[in-house]
């Protein structure tokens, strides 16, 4: 009986995530859903972001906290528009939440949306929002073994961003071993080592970004 | 709707808890319930508890995750006694696994029982498994921001270790900030700065875990 719910509420989840996506391709807009644990480095590299693009790029996120603004106030001092979703207990965003807070963001002026994710590895990488690309952001800090015990999200992630490498020489972390699971289990990852406190790979990543602006 | 279906979830997972409470106390048994994010060193913390208390206690080992039996070798490696529980997908552990994998413990023979659960700051904090203790830890590497977006957890837990505090001189996090506001949400919370990596602070923590061992 758990299951059936569990697939009810998923397949609610789809359609509305449909839903976004129509809105999305109207005004041309790119989505990512970023997604991580907690303390990944989410929000730090969106800041990253609006430094980078800032005046180039009208950047949108919508930020998705169990309670709290604080990251919709530090992203829209860097300079982005940015709405907070306080999910109230809730461990992962839907599309129906997604959806209520597009009303606050003028979707036609902007180039790119992105979507911070809760902080949870597990529950987030189940609902789609309607988004072209799903992130993820692997800090090493977590260790070298995550891909095996959380699959689902490697799996459905276009783009694993292994975060925080310059903490890797006081670690026990081998990268390589993130790098081939993460493989193993989704031979089309793009995979990107960075670092948004000493700047490295924080180039690659900008121009993957800037790439998958749809053109309008 | 879906918020009745969760009750009932709740509901029975709290019948099935009791009857793991009167089990482990007709075995005088010690049962923490340990949580954290993914890679915040739970199970680093247990190969530590492995050799401090080798011989002087019997401690046995539940080990929830998604996929794998890694966390369960681990552990067994260091001498404890362990029973891994894939969830296959769920994102934390319930009464009902836990009591589904006791079967494969002599609990009488054990001291100590920590359940290790699922990675993960949010969900398992709604689960009660008949613990005497659910002990949160929170990685310093995860920033200090954490206790007001994930109040839940540090509002039912009993202790937070604040883990990997080696790692303080190369971060941007104030450890007295997490300290200060874990306190404001729960004024009766246990805190220990630990670092598996350098020994730090584990004497204290060994000596609670001691402290907590009921005579049979």
């Amino acid at each position: 009986m758990r299951v059936a719910v569990v697939k009810n509420i998923l397949d609610a989840n789809s359609r509305i995530a449909q839903e976004n996506r129509k809105l999305f391709d109207r005004h041309g807009l790119t989505v990512i859903n970023l997604m991580s644990s907690p303390g990944a480095g989410k929000t730090t590299l969106l800041e990253q972001m609006g430094n980078h693009f800032g005046g180039r790029l009208k950047i949108g996120v919508v930020e998705g906290d169990i309670q709290t603004t604080l990251d919709a106030e530090r992203v829209a001092a860097a300079g982005l528009e940015a709405v907070q979703i306080e999910t109230d207990g809730a461990c992962h965003l839907d599309a129906n939440m997604v959806q209520n807070a597009l009303g606050n963001l003028d979707l036609e002026a902007l180039d790119l949306l992105v979507v911070e994710n809760v902080g949870n590895l597990v529950c987030p990488a189940d609902f789609n929002i309607g988004e072209d690309h799903k992130v993820m952001m692997l800090s090493v800090t977590e260790g070298d073994d995550k891909p095996y015990k959380y699959p689902l999200m490697f799996r459905e992630s276009r783009v694993l961003l292994i975060s925080k490498v310059d903490l890797l020489p006081h670690l026990r972390c081998n990268i390589e071993k993130i790098k081939a699971a993460g493989r193993a289990i989704n031979p089309d990852l793009v995979i990107f080592e960075i670092s948004s406190y000493s700047g490295q790979g924080l180039d690659d990543w900008h121009n993957w970004v800037q790439e998958q602006i749809k053109a309008t």
